[in-house]
């Protein structure tokens, strides 16, 4: 158990996101009143029975009313209706955050409608699955994960620090970058890759030579790995793509110059070329587990998980 | 434990593959006499060391005399000059087989070289991680997976019989195909999963905005997938590309294809386009899923994995 951070916290949308940060506040302790907004009513009713909070409400006013932190985790499209729609209700001296993947658009959907006496924070913690909902989160999500934060210029440096030390009672490492700096880097490292697996999957659906049913019994020889991204939230992650359109551009361009040259290659059994190109990444992959962003184990450690 | 299949069975090449097969057909008890042959000392040391065998010897033709069923797993480039090798020591009557994940190439280069007194049937289990080497292999690699057999016109077919019931002992299910089809299947399921791993990993590796290290940090977001099958080892996807040129080119040309066409979508901010794209890939892993062909679990079992 940590201490009390805030008195009342607010989550704005309770997918993946938001319903795992429910169960580590919860876990942790880190305030006394837990209150869940959501548009839809199944999946307040979902985050009811679940006993993610302390209250429940549909109107996001009901749940801001007094609380001295609230996090938006809805996607990056509709931030800026929920800002509009909660300014009136904000406390004074309020935090108010989110965990979107694109920040510029983020800051400039919501800032606007921010009053003077609050505190905008935006944020990101680079974790998730690939499963959406209520049902789908977990107190372990942002442990040992990094979470960015991109305070504005003129931020009250004690509201960053609060809000940093929530996130690390939530288990998450800190960073702070700047909102367009972070664009680009989540463009490579996340929306590069969901695009790309969104297009593989699709390719593979497509194919007049290839039968659905072929694909799918052997997709073990590597296919399958990309299906777990192409399996993320479609509402997301067209909001994504319309958010931080160019330097998903940018990313896309630069990668489809490297496939036409590693495509050159292969059209001329290159093969010092393509040994090269496939050598010097196999590093990458122990950095990212030496840095402790993925287990240590082959192939996901499926193996292992299904030993349990 | 199985019934003994074959008297003795000589593996030509012991990395991941070669080393799994080894261990699954001690387990099993296929055989009387396991033979192990690599062209490597330092590897044929590890082997020993690790007990895969009953004897181990450089050259091939040490390791096939005698033997009722050769398997060999060495990269597909190689596979011609280990058949030159090997084709006056086989026994009459007996079995030779491969691994390799392309079959045309694999018997243009072999066939040539088979004496008319053996049974050669191509053979290629869709199984793997981004591991290899004789310590990398694990008797369970094949269970469930699926392994294609590619016989050619006038093979005898109880010689199939036989080489199929191996493979079942092993835990394979089983299927036969023609190798250009499994050539072209491959290509989608298999070598454009690798390739475009390899390519993302390597434009993330060269970008100038964003560092290396960000790269690792934040690859939780996505990245890190694609780093599992960039880790593989790049001589036998080299020698892939090379062998199985034609098929790869023309999945290559279909994934660019919509890609453009994605990016397009991306570029005039089609949502409804990019949320009907995203939303038909989520069937795809359900339905690998319900094969029996992925973990039913989150992030491939990640966090079941680490709870070990």
């Amino acid at each position: 158990m940590s201490e009390i951070l805030f008195e009342k916290i607010a989550l704005i949308g309770i997918g993946l996101i938001g319903s795992s940060l429910a169960r580590v506040i919860r876990r942790e302790g880190l305030t006394n009143h837990l209150a869940i907004s959501t548009r839809s009513q199944a999946t307040l009713d979902e985050a009811r029975a679940l006993h993610l909070g302390d209250s429940y409400c549909l109107d996001p006013r009901d749940a801001v009313h007094d609380a001295d932190l609230v996090i938006i985790s809805v996607p990056v499209g509709s931030s800026g209706a929920v800002a509009e729609q909660i300014a009136p209700a904000l406390k004074p001296g309020a935090i108010v955050s989110d965990v979107g993947s694109t920040k510029a658009s983020v800051i400039a959907q919501m800032q606007p409608h921010m009053p003077d006496h609050v505190h905008f924070i935006p944020g990101h913690p680079i974790a998730g699955t690939e499963k959406s909902g209520p049902a789908a989160g977990f107190a372990e999500l942002f442990q040992g994960r990094w979470c960015i934060l991109t305070p504005l210029p003129g931020t009250d440096q004690a509201a960053v620090e609060r809000l940093g030390r929530f996130w690390e009672a939530c288990g998450s490492r800190l960073d702070t970058m700047d909102p367009n700096h972070h664009d680009k880097v989540l463009a490579i490292v996340s929306h590069l890759p969901h695009i790309i697996a969104y297009n593989i999957v699709g390719t593979a659906d497509d194919l007049e030579t290839v039968t659905q049913s072929e694909v799918i019994k052997y997709s073990a020889s590597g296919f399958r790995d990309f299906t777990r991204l192409a399996a993320s939230d479609p509402v997301m992650w067209r909001d994504i793509c319309l958010h931080n359109k160019d330097a998903i551009l940018e990313m896309l361009a630069r990668f489809s110059e490297d496939l036409a040259s590693l495509q050159r290659a292969i059209r001329w059994g290159d093969g010092d070329k393509l040994f090269e190109m496939f050598t010097h990444t196999r590093d990458v992959r122990r950095s990212i587990i030496e840095a402790g962003q993925e287990v240590d184990l082959p192939d996901f450690g499926r193996q292992a998980a299904t030993k349990n």
